[in-house]
């Protein structure tokens, strides 16, 4: 992780802010929450991290692929971009047009195809171009070191933490801050997704439907980890869960009192802390009168327009 | 005004940061904008400033008074809780709840009134109490000096600065800066409000109609200046004025790109550039490949649990 932390640093990859921000729980315990903001990140998601640390490390790669119509693809894009290589971004049709007007921007081309037709449409792009490489979202070693550096700067920016709240869909950034953080990690999960479920089965696709998952937090609906993350993360056993509402309400709170705008992926880590109860809470992050706990706001990207006009209408 | 920055460094009012953006006009000149972060102040707009100035020279009182449903009535209650002093606040019986309920959390009492009977009302806690002062939001000299530090902070982070864009509404905060900053100053005020007229015809209450602006900047529908605020602004010649539309793109390219929770009176200043065209941007900030703006994002106060409630429902 220290490699990928030097390599990122020889890019434009920020070292994002941490802010503070407390709360009491109705029982007595007091929590200080050290958000590390990375919806603050160059393309507005931490995915920028684990793209550049890809794509650094790829110097014969002239050309490189994914599909995401998400924060993946925009990393991907300016990752691309700045290494001065060429992007292709396989994007549903069904995508928001901002996320893809955004790609664009970063100057990647963007193939639009069926969902159901996204993978042999990265091969095809692939096999006819010796010298392109696929980037995975998430089930890679280089992305997940990359999305780890999060972890190494978190603990130089703050003096103590107890705890460290990573939100997981497919496991990567999970898997990376995992790897500094160990036992110190808590993750959080959309309501649907039984991670304890499939963990302590030991089956990584107990939940494997096809559909995506029914939560507000858009870039969170993978049900399974990749197979990668899905090793690294086999000894944690501090998995909160968050439904919709709480999800909205500690955007809410963000948005009000850190005046910092994130996307309800990006709110999911406050959100497991601010809806635990008195026993969850204890068990995820002790007894003590007050606990330190990181909390990764990992992307802050949402349909601002749309939002705006239709309140102020 | 160096004065009053010495002062509230021995307060927690906070030296906000200042953050870049850029913008190329269709025309081929850049601007490099300088956002300084006045919605991260306490409660959340720069009015912490002005009320945490007049508290700490008023030793002698024991209550603090104003009438406001906004951001001068929040941060009087705040400043006046940091000096262990009382606050009443006089609200309008329409004033929004989440609002009302900001200033009773920072401790103040809060007295509901017909908007006719404000000022009575305040006249008759202040006749009751020999120890209570009354605040005024803007036409009052230790408010102006407060605001003014906003500009000292802005030139010590800023290298390199052609112009600043303040808002004006009852012309407190921009009083303060142009004491400071002089000929840098451009203002900025909604549709309706005509300050150049009436600065030509000089007429104060030119547009003094009893109605407040229709305009969707929330904490600027004051028509007419303050009278200390009116002479300490004889000599600007530069302002532009924006209307709601150019309001809520600048709010929305603020939240897009600086991921910062901006009121629409916090986002005035960056719409009155964005929307300049070219003649006006020449007039008001010269015809330089590259200039740098100074643009102030005087709050972030606005009522984020509908928005999203109704964006995500």
């Amino acid at each position: 992780m220290l490699d990928a932390s030097l390599r990122l640093r020889s890019s434009r990859v920020v070292k994002t802010p941490v802010v503070k921000m407390e709360h009491v729980f109705p029982w007595g315990q007091r929590v200080v929450l050290h958000l590390k903001l990375e919806n603050l990140q160059r393309t507005g998601s931490f995915k920028a991290r684990g793209a550049t640390n890809f794509v650094m490390q790829s110097p014969g790669a002239s050309r490189f692929v994914a599909h995401s119509a998400g924060n993946h693809g925009a990393a991907l894009a300016w990752a691309s971009k700045e290494r001065g290589a060429q992007c292709t971004v396989v994007v549903p049709r069904t995508a928001p047009r901002a996320k893809v007007e955004l790609i664009r921007e970063y100057g990647a081309q963007v193939v639009e195809t069926d969902h159901s037709k996204r993978t042999e449409t990265v091969e095809a792009i692939v096999a006819g171009d010796p010298d392109a490489v696929v980037v995975h979202p998430f089930d890679d070693i280089k992305v997940m070191a990359g999305q780890g550096t999060i972890a190494v700067e978190l603990v130089d920016q703050t003096e103590h933490l107890d705890s460290v709240v990573v939100p997981v869909s497919g496991g990567g950034m999970a898997a990376g801050i995992t790897a500094v953080l160990e036992d110190k990690v808590v993750l959080v999960e959309p309501k649907g997704k039984r991670l304890m479920d499939a963990l302590a089965s030991k089956d990584r696709t107990l939940n494997g439907s096809p559909e995506p998952l029914d939560t507000v937090a858009d870039g969170m609906r993978s049900r399974a980890l990749g197979s990668l993350p899905w090793d690294a993360l086999q000894n944690v056993r501090n998995v909160l869960t968050v439904d919709d509402d709480a999800i909205l309400r500690a955007m809410i709170r963000t948005f009000e009192e850190a005046k910092t705008v994130c996307e309800p992926s990006g709110a999911t880590a406050l959100a497991g802390v601010l809806s635990a109860d008195q026993h969850t809470f204890a068990s995820c992050f002790g007894e003590k009168d007050t606990t330190h706990v990181g909390i990764i706001v990992c992307g802050g990207n949402l349909d601002v327009e749309p939002m705006l006009r239709t309140f102020y209408s």
